[in-house]
C-alpha cells in the first residue's frame, strides 16, 4: 500500500519561476508586440571562455580512443581536479587538502542534500530572504527550519541565532540581497558554531563575483571554520558552467559534531553517503573545470564576471537615478531593490511588466522578509539591460 | 548541538570493490610481477562511438557562441531528447510521452533517491542478490527492507513477496545474476503490485543486452505496468556513458497509489522534487544521448554492445570446459558463476586471484544468497579476457 511523502504539502505549492513565466505568457497574450526584457533568472547568458572549450573538448577526445577513454571515475572526482582546486585555496592563502574535496553536479543538489549527513532531527537555521532551495529541501526531509532575518536595518547580515540550532545555511554573496558576510560577522557566526557545536553550511557560488579585498571568499579565511563548516562551490556563475553542472564541496578533515569528533571520520561518512547515492560529475565537465582553474581559464573567465558586474553597475546606476533604493551589486551579480510606494513585491513586479516591459523577481519569493523588495539580475546581454533601464525610467 | 545521521550506522562496514581493491593490492605487494585480470569491475572498456563523440562534440561547439549557448535546462531534460525517448519506446510497442520522461544523470542517482517520492515508513522489498544501491540507499533513508531470494532453483528470478510491501525494486537483466525476467514473471509482479497497491522500480539499465526476442526490455510491455511502475534507464551501459552521466527515469501519468490516483499527479510530484534537488543533467551529456538515440548512433551502439556479448561467450563457454555451472551472459553482459567445491565466494575469489590472477566479484557482496557464487564481468578488453580464461583453465 505504497502512499506519497507526506512532506510534499509542506512544501509551497508554486515554483517561484513557473509564477513569473505565467505572468510574462498572460501578459504576452495581451500585448503579442511587447518585447520584453528578462532580468528575473539568475542564468548565464555569455559563452565559454575559449581555453574552457577546448577543455571540454580534449574531454571528449580523451573517449573517442581506447588508450584515454575512462568509464567510472572516483565518486569524488577526478584527482587532477581536486588537487586543482586545493591550489586554488591556496592562492588565498587557505589549506584544503584534495581528500577533503568533493566534486559534484553542481552547487544545488549538494546544497539540498547535504543535511543527510546530519540526524533528521536536527534543527535548521536559515536567512530570510535566501535562495528557496535550503528551504525547500529540508522542509522534504521533513526538518525543522528557524528563520534569520536579513533586513535593511541589519544590512542584509542576519545575526547569529538567539536559539541552540544544529545547521545554519549561509549564502555569501547572499542570492538575492548581493549582500556579503564581513569577516566580523563569520566569526561571530563560527563562534557560535563552535560554542553550540552546529554546523555551518557555507554556500559560496558567487565568491568570483567578490571584488573587495576585504571581504572574505571562503570561509576557511576565517580562523576555527574548519572546525565547523562545509563549504559548497559551483563553477555555474564564475565559469558559465549552469548547464555543463560542476561544482564542489569541502568536508574537512576537523570537522566536529556533538557525537563525532574523530579526526576525517565525518569526511568519510560523505564519502560514504556519496558512493551509494552518486556515481560522480560528467568526466567532460571535469576537463572542462580543470580549464577554468588554469591559468589561462582564470584570466579569461575573470574577464566575464566583470562583464556581468559592470551589467550590475547600470542597472544599479540607472534605478538610483530613479530615487529607488537600490542594495547589492557590487560583490554580486544580484541587486536588491526596495519597492516604492510601499508597493508589495508582487505589486512592484507586475507595475515593472506592465509600464515598462521589464522582468525581475519578486522578493516575497524568497522569504517573507523580502516581500517589499525585488531582485534584478545582472546574468544578462549588456544591450537588453540598457533597454531596460531606458524603459523604466522612462516609463515608471 | 549537530550529531550525524544514525542510519550510517546500518550500513555495510566496507564497500565491496574497495575490499576487492584491498585484495589485489595485498596479492601485488607479494607478486609485484603478477599480471592481473581485473574481470570483477561492471565499468565500460570500449571508447564511445563516432557518432556519439560527434555529438559531444557538437554539445560543447553550442556552448562556445551566444547564438546556441544554453544555461539551465528544464530540470526535466531536454525535449529533444525526451521526445527521441519517446520514440525508441515507441518502436518496441510503447507509448511514452515525453512528459513522463525525466533525463538524469545516471540511473544510480535515482535508483537511489526514488524512495523519496515515498512514505518514509514504506516497507521495500529488494531481490537477493542485487546491486547493492537499492539496499545501501534504503538503509540510509531508514526504511524497512525484506529479501526476495533468487536462488538456482527459481531460475535466479524471484517469487512476489508473500507479505505486504509497498515499494519492489527488480532489476532485468539482473546484476549480478544475468537472470532476465520473463513477461510471465513480470505478469505477476504487476498482478502484486496492483492487488496490493504497490509500485514498483524497474531498473532497466541493461536492457539492450538482451538479444532473446521473446524478453521484455521494458517493464511497460506488459499490460498494467504505467499503473504502478516507474522505469529506471541509463545510457552507461549501451553507450559507454559510465564517465559521461546519463540517464532516464519514467513516472507514468497513470500510476497510483493508495493515496494519490488523479492522473499526472505523482508525476507532477517528482517534478517536483526534482526542480528542488537538482539542475538537469548536463547539455554536453544531453547532446550526446541524442545522438545514442539517432540511428547511426543505434547501429554503432549495438555493434559495441554485441562485442561485449561475445566477450561473455568467451568467459560461459571457457568456464563450462571446466565443468563450472555458469548462468547469465547471453542477454547481459554479467556471468554469475557457482563456485566449485562447496567454497564461499571470497575462498573462490582467492583461488582465482592466487592461482590464476584473476579477479571477479564475491557474490555475498550482492547478498546473503550470493555467498556461494561469483560475478564476472564481459566489459573488458577481448585480449585480456581471453588471457584470463586460459589462466584459469590452465591452472585452476
Amino acid at each position: 500500500m505504497a502512499k506519497i511523502n507526506p512532506n510534499f504539502k509542506k512544501l509551497p505549492q508554486n515554483y517561484l519561476f513557473s509564477e513569473i513565466k505565467k505572468k510574462k505568457q498572460e501578459y504576452l497574450k495581451k500585448h503579442p508586440k511587447a518585447e520584453i526584457y528578462d532580468l528575473s533568472i539568475g542564468d548565464t547568458t555569455q559563452p565559454i571562455v575559449p581555453s574552457v572549450i577546448e577543455g571540454l573538448k580534449r574531454g571528449v577526445e580523451k573517449l573517442a580512443k581506447r588508450k584515454t577513454y575512462t568509464g567510472y571515475g572516483q565518486t569524488e572526482g577526478n584527482i587532477k581536479l581536486r588537487k586543482a582546486i586545493s591550489k586554488f585555496y591556496q592562492k588565498r592563502g587557505v589549506k584544503i587538502s584534495p581528500s577533503e574535496i568533493f566534486i559534484s553536479d553542481g552547487a544545488k543538489t549538494d546544497c539540498a542534500n547535504i543535511s543527510s549527513l546530519f540526524s533528521p532531527k536536527s534543527k535548521i537555521a536559515i536567512c530570510d530572504p535566501v535562495y528557496p532551495v535550503y528551504r525547500d529541501a529540508n522542509l522534504f526531509w521533513g526538518k525543522k527550519i528557524i528563520y534569520l532575518p536579513a533586513t535593511k536595518e541589519n544590512s542584509f547580515l542576519p545575526k547569529v541565532p538567539k536559539q541552540k540550532v544544529d545547521l545554519i545555511f549561509l549564502c555569501s554573496p547572499n542570492n538575492p540581497t548581493g549582500a556579503v558576510m564581513t569577516k566580523s560577522h563569520l566569526r561571530d557566526f563560527i563562534k557560535y558554531a563552535i560554542e553550540n557545536k552546529a554546523i555551518i553550511i557555507f554556500d559560496a557560488a558567487y565568491s568570483e563575483f567578490i571584488q573587495d579585498k576585504n571581504l572574505p571568499k571562503s570561509i576557511y579565511q576565517i580562523e576555527g571554520a574548519k572546525k565547523c563548516a562545509i563549504e559548497i562551490q559551483s563553477f555555474s556563475k564564475s565559469a558559465g558552467f549552469t548547464g555543463v553542472r560542476l561544482g564542489w564541496t569541502i568536508v574537512p578533515n576537523e570537522l566536529e559534531t556533538e557525537d563525532v569528533f574523530e579526526k576525517g571520520k565525518i569526511n568519510s561518512l560523505w564519502q560514504k553517503r556519496q558512493s551509494i547515492m552518486f556515481n560522480g560529475a560528467s568526466n567532460i565537465s571535469q576537463e572542462g573545470g580543470l580549464a577554468v582553474l588554469s591559468s589561462k581559464g582564470q584570466r579569461e573567465t575573470k574577464k566575464q564576471i566583470k562583464y556581468y558586474l559592470e551589467n550590475a553597475k547600470i542597472i544599479k546606476d540607472g534605478l538610483r537615478s530613479l530615487k529607488l533604493e537600490v542594495f547589492g551589486g557590487e560583490n554580486s551579480p544580484y541587486l536588491w531593490v526596495k519597492c516604492p510606494k510601499n508597493l508589495t513585491s508582487w505589486q512592484f513586479f507586475k507595475e515593472l511588466l506592465e509600464k515598462a516591459n521589464v522582468i525581475c523577481v519578486p522578493g516575497e519569493g524568497f522569504g517573507k522578509y523580502g516581500k517589499n523588495y525585488v531582485r534584478f539580475s545582472a546574468f544578462a546581454l549588456r544591450e537588453k539591460i540598457k533597454k531596460a533601464i531606458r524603459n523604466i525610467r522612462e516609463n515608471l
